[in-house]
């Protein structure tokens, strides 16, 4: 069979079984894998989503130790003590002849409080909903289970081929591939960095042996209508700003006017963080260089409406109808988002709450760190505190902290990738940033002495990833399993040098 | 029996009872009767809990019928739909030559989300906890269980004491006896005023017919030393803040600093609305006018000093170290509080919470009337609004609300308390003004007539009432008790004219 032939037989599969593969997706939805649920109960659907995982991809290695599960122990601070979910490995390849591409997805999701009123006609989060025919609705749709059943797609279409020629899947794959799956990338993937980096320090670089180049597939289409590819995200600095006031709560008919309240200082304090315009506090502004014209232009280039935006916030909520301020303002500005207030009533009870933790995260660009953010938010809240005069207690935590990142987009990992998503889309993909943060880049492309690392999305800009509406669209579902396919083939067209 | 041996006996009783009424105290707390509870089970405690005091009164009437429960309908707005609990009604002497006081209380209690973590000794809200052996701990303890227990002590007491004369309870009792006992004061009394008022409206007056004065017991000390008399309580408007922005959550690393963020206006809004220092916006401040010398003069006689509310508060959270300012500040002026955002995230996830709902609420005073300061604070938070340029969306909703009242502390049913109090504390109570709000308060004046409302403590000012560490001071549930008992010899004693 040649190569050509072997690419239409894979699409041929992949539209074929179409129905069968939105089974597959059905099934990955059906775990509530919540990776910030601390119950053991919790745990034990994330767990039992990775062993699922894990047995998928035994269908498709060659020895059954190629797919396996590495523990990774307890996970500090939990009471009771729960089990970190295992990382899912699989080999399948080892021709030095061939190039070698590690593929990284996560299999947890995000909480689902509120889907049940967000979605009638959909109310279970883990039953992928498919009422609106053009849409698969669920946790972990888009983000990240859509992906990684793509990639088992793949596996399945080509083991179906090899099958059909007698030989073994790995001989008929154009590339080597290493899959690395974690099952806590909602929750700061922990306790994988510290794999990563046992594995990188041996010298042979252990697990990653061979590794040529890595594809990330964790992110979104910038629009709608057009693919992207993605060569920067901005970092994040997650922060809690703790008050405490009286030991109690107190009855704020009682205490009212009598007692410093800790909402009203943390009210304050937001306020002075950041405006409505989006402008964060001045030291923060002032870490990053204006735009230079060339890079007004490169931005410029991108295809981007303030309809697209509308699109996703179903909502006339922009802060610009300049589409350059608004990619400038995802891609190359900071941003400052206010999460929510923990320890106050959310019901209609009339406490003064005593003891609140404010949640709220930093995006960071160019050459932020959340160690010099951090420094600089602490300076600042402090001045602000103590301007209010007030007796309660104030403490910033940093609690989560993702370095910003912008990778090389002229490479041939990315050259691999344009070309099949030209293939399959018909259409040049936008070469973006994400505003979003995703530490596994840095750390991978550190571990991985500087190896290209490139983003490569299934979903849409209005797939709502975290939300209480998330889905894929159905079309992308299974075009996003031919672009990894596709770009399998044209990894191995390319040249290295 | 002269009056004063009977008096000495109640006392007799009281004391060699004590196990035995903290066993009441202990099934009332036993109740889950959270009224805020809109499930169809969290509603069925509640009911359970008015069955229960109803059952408690029927050992006490004369005839079955005068206990009863009356039905007050379904509770609007529910779904599921839910009854609302019943009116305890009970009436205990006819006879015409004695006064007639009727006594309210309510059974239901605030919620407890937090209470375990709050109280590891005692870590269930429901179960009455005595590790400390001065305290009695638990959700409802003195607000309202043990004021109401109390009432049921001081019948119990004197139908043994009758019994032993072969009497019936009513003719030993030195007046009338009229209990209203309601399941919805924690959640705006739906329903009371309504029966009330239909009530009321009968030309005799109805079940309130003959009733002389009112006790309500649903206050606390001004202080952890001495007993207060009530005669002024502030008003209420509580208020929802709405915010509403894009459709969906959105991902705060996609969508950051492209859109408005509904949390940022609502930082800025409540930021506005409150200093520090507490005081409100102006427009709230100038309906207040100054105190006179006479009004200080008057607060200033109070036993009130800044270590009072560092025992209440646990902490140096006071906004003065001015004990006439702190007074003032509880009973003569507005206050604010700010008691959370709902529809934020509360877990360390990094979404733009599109649909949020802040509570706050406002103690009136004086003149201020809910719907004067409703019309004040929504053009203010209006011209606020507009100044932010938000595209989303702002709407202020008044969802409860309450009249501030003053009552007449010179009339004899506050002598009778005072002689009361000073039998069995041996201390000249606190004529106080609280900073809480108790609509029954007005309703009840109203419908009487302006028969004279009383306002009778039995909990200290640092029972923690609506907190996560509400107790009753077992001494003072005793004690309490006796005053009930007492004040209504006194009320005997009292000439009407």
């Amino acid at each position: 069979m040649s190569g050509s032939d072997q690419v239409s037989e894979f699409y041929a599969y992949v539209d074929s079984h179409q129905d069968h593969f939105v089974k597959r997706l059905s099934d990955a939805v059906g775990y509530r894998s919540i990776s910030s649920d601390q119950t053991k109960e919790g745990r034990e659907h994330v767990i039992e989503m990775g062993h699922w995982v894990r047995d998928q991809l035994a269908q498709f290695v060659a020895n059954p130790k190629d797919a396996e599960l590495v523990e990774l122990g307890i996970q500090d601070k939990t009471d009771p003590q729960i089990n970190l979910p295992p990382l899912v490995l699989a080999r399948i390849g080892e021709d030095l002849q061939k190039k070698t591409v590690l593929v990284y997805g996560h299999y947890d999701v995000q909480p689902v409080g509120g889907w049940e009123e967000a979605n009638p006609e959909n109310p279970d989060a883990f039953k992928l909903g498919t009422t609106d025919k053009e849409k698969l609705i669920g946790r972990g749709a888009t983000d990240d289970k859509g992906p990684i059943m793509g990639w088992l797609n793949v596996l399945e279409a080509h083991k179906s081929i090899a099958d059909g020629l007698g030989k073994p899947l790995a001989e008929i794959l154009p590339v080597n591939i290493r899959f690395l799956f974690e099952g806590m990338e909602e929750s700061s993937s922990l306790g994988l960095d510290n794999w990563i980096n046992e594995e990188a320090k041996k010298a042979d670089k252990g697990w990653f042996k061979g590794v040529d180049c890595v594809c990330i597939t964790d992110v979104y289409w910038m629009t709608t209508r057009r693919p992207s590819l993605t060569y920067g995200l901005r970092g994040i600095a997650f922060f809690s700003i703790n008050i405490e006031g009286a030991t109690n709560d107190l009855h704020s008919g009682s205490f009212g006017r009598m007692v410093h309240e800790p909402m009203t200082d943390m009210v304050k304090l937001f306020s002075a963080l950041v405006g409505t315009n989006g402008v964060i506090f001045k030291e923060v502004e002032e870490m990053v260089p204006a735009p230079t014209d060339d890079e007004k232009a490169m931005y410029g280039k991108l295809d981007y409406a303030v309809d697209d935006l509308r699109k996703d916030t179903g909502k006339y909520v922009e802060l610009s109808e300049v589409p350059l301020d608004l990619v400038m303002g995802r891609m190359r500005y900071p941003s400052l988002s206010i999460h929510g207030i923990k320890g106050a009533f959310d019901t209609i009870t009339a406490a003064i709450p005593h003891n609140i933790s404010g949640r709220f995260s930093i995006r960071l660009v160019g050459t932020q760190t959340p160690k010099d953010v951090h420094a600089i938010v602490d300076k600042f809240l402090r001045q602000e505190f103590n301007k209010l005069g007030s007796k309660n207690k104030m403490a910033l935590v940093l609690e989560t902290e993702g370095m910003p990142w912008v990778g090389n987009k002229d490479h041939w990992n990315f050259k691999a990738a344009d070309a099949a998503i030209q293939a399959i889309h018909k259409l040049v993909p936008d070469y973006a940033r994400d505003g979003g943060s995703i530490p596994i880049v840095l750390t991978l492309e550190q571990a991985l002495d500087k190896k290209n690392v490139l983003l490569l999305s299934m979903g849409k800009s209005d797939d709502g990833a975290h939300s209480l509406h998330e889905k894929l669209d159905r079309d992308n579902y299974f075009k996003g399993t031919k672009v990894y396919g596709t770009y399998l083939y044209e990894l191995a067209k390319q040249a290295t040098s």
